[in-house]
């Protein structure tokens, strides 16, 4: 949506500061070289989620090696969000889209949770990882998303933090107005639970309702894909009790 | 995200009503016997659009012939929403999502609007609808979005329904909370405008500010890919003035 934010951001491992010179990795010099293209001279801004956001010039192009020079600071570093985005996983190519999407609404971790209705077989871990720096090398933000180790939704709740609230978006919430609900938690941590697609088993809105530290928000009257809810979640929390609220 | 939403949904052209039999279209025939393999006995939900929800019972299938005679209605006619949607059109793939997910967050007319960072060459409208239709199946309305012919932005301010108030995402929006601005006009018409991919041009966004009836919306510090500030947009219309507030 911005029309002012035109160069090409990358992630890289390695510290950044005053003076550093840097080689990209194989794959990223690779992109740069020769699917950006980009030659010497040219400019390219890289973060590594401690370092904060660095102007870098390309001081060399080789085939497979990239030597940057880093010229300025852009921005300095932001903490971390500390808002934690529960997730059942879904099919490949929307999970692919719930978890950019969820790294643009400014989620801090991503915690996969296996519920009933839950279908992957397998998780990789490392290819939602690397979505995850994709989307934050695309929106722009200077701190890193994680990726944890998927839970069962049972245990999750068994070992849930006190001081965190978790909502979750419930089809037959008690509260009829999402926004009322949210403002409550004004101030308190916050996680946000997503189901798959096929909702919630009946055992587990039970569970949920029945535990403490849950909010119930309802979203409305049509039926939302699990991916849609996610956004739609993200945006009202982020709106009303998150970082869009400042 | 229902559970409980599982019997097949279709949209139909012809009229619904007590002791109607009907034959299925052709690629709707091939879908409910080829795809789903459903057979006599099986029930489907119908929808046209203007005669409510009805429970269809399969009477027979052919090759290319199904046959249903209803049963019983299910829900009555809803009123079409009112909210319209204006979109720059972007590009085939996601340009997919925008149309479903605008439908299943409740918007009434979806409008393209071409703007100068619009980079689509050929909008196929009946594909579109297509879209809208499948949508509308899927997320359980009752009333189906109508598709609009594409118009050019200064032409769609320059015939403005002074009535209507446009809210558009704008990074720099003098309101720094979203629900604020969009509590304000409760009670109103709205209509929401989503832009490309690249955003507004300058002289586009000093004339969605100079015009009368817009209100402009901040939606958080991270930038947002056209298809997620959409949903997101639609999240905060909804749950402030719109539908999930009832």
């Amino acid at each position: 949506m911005r029309a002012n934010y035109k160069m090409q951001r990358l992630f890289v491992e390695s510290d950044l500061g005053e003076g550093t010179r840097m080689l990209l990795a194989t794959d990223q010099a690779h992109y740069v070289a020769n699917v950006l293209r980009m030659r010497e001279g040219g400019e390219i801004l890289l973060f590594n989620g401690r370092d904060g956001e660095w102007r870098g010039r390309i001081e060399a192009v080789a085939k497979k090696k990239v030597e940057i020079a880093l010229v300025e600071q852009t921005r300095p570093q932001t903490p971390p969000s500390d808002l934690l985005y529960c997730f059942a996983p879904i099919k490949k190519g929307r999970l692919d889209y719930l978890v950019q999407k969820a790294v643009e609404m400014g989620a801090g971790t991503l915690l996969p949770v296996i519920t009933q209705h839950t279908q992957v077989p397998k998780l990789g871990i490392d290819r939602l990882q690397a979505n995850v720096i994709e989307a934050a090398e695309q929106c722009g933000i200077l701190s890193v998303p994680h990726v944890e180790e998927p839970v069962k939704l049972e245990k999750m709740l068994e070992n849930w933090d006190e001081n965190r609230q978790l909502i979750f978006c419930d089809e037959a919430a008690p509260d009829n107005n999402p926004i009322t609900a949210l403002e409550r938690l004004k101030g308190r941590k916050t996680a946000l639970l997503v189901g798959p697609e096929g909702g919630f088993s009946e055992s587990e809105r039970k569970m949920l309702h029945a535990a403490d530290h849950v909010t119930a928000i309802p979203l409305g009257p049509r039926i939302l894909r699990a991916d849609t809810a996610a956004v739609a979640a993200l945006a009202l929390v982020q709106a009303v009790i998150g970082d869009w609220n400042s």
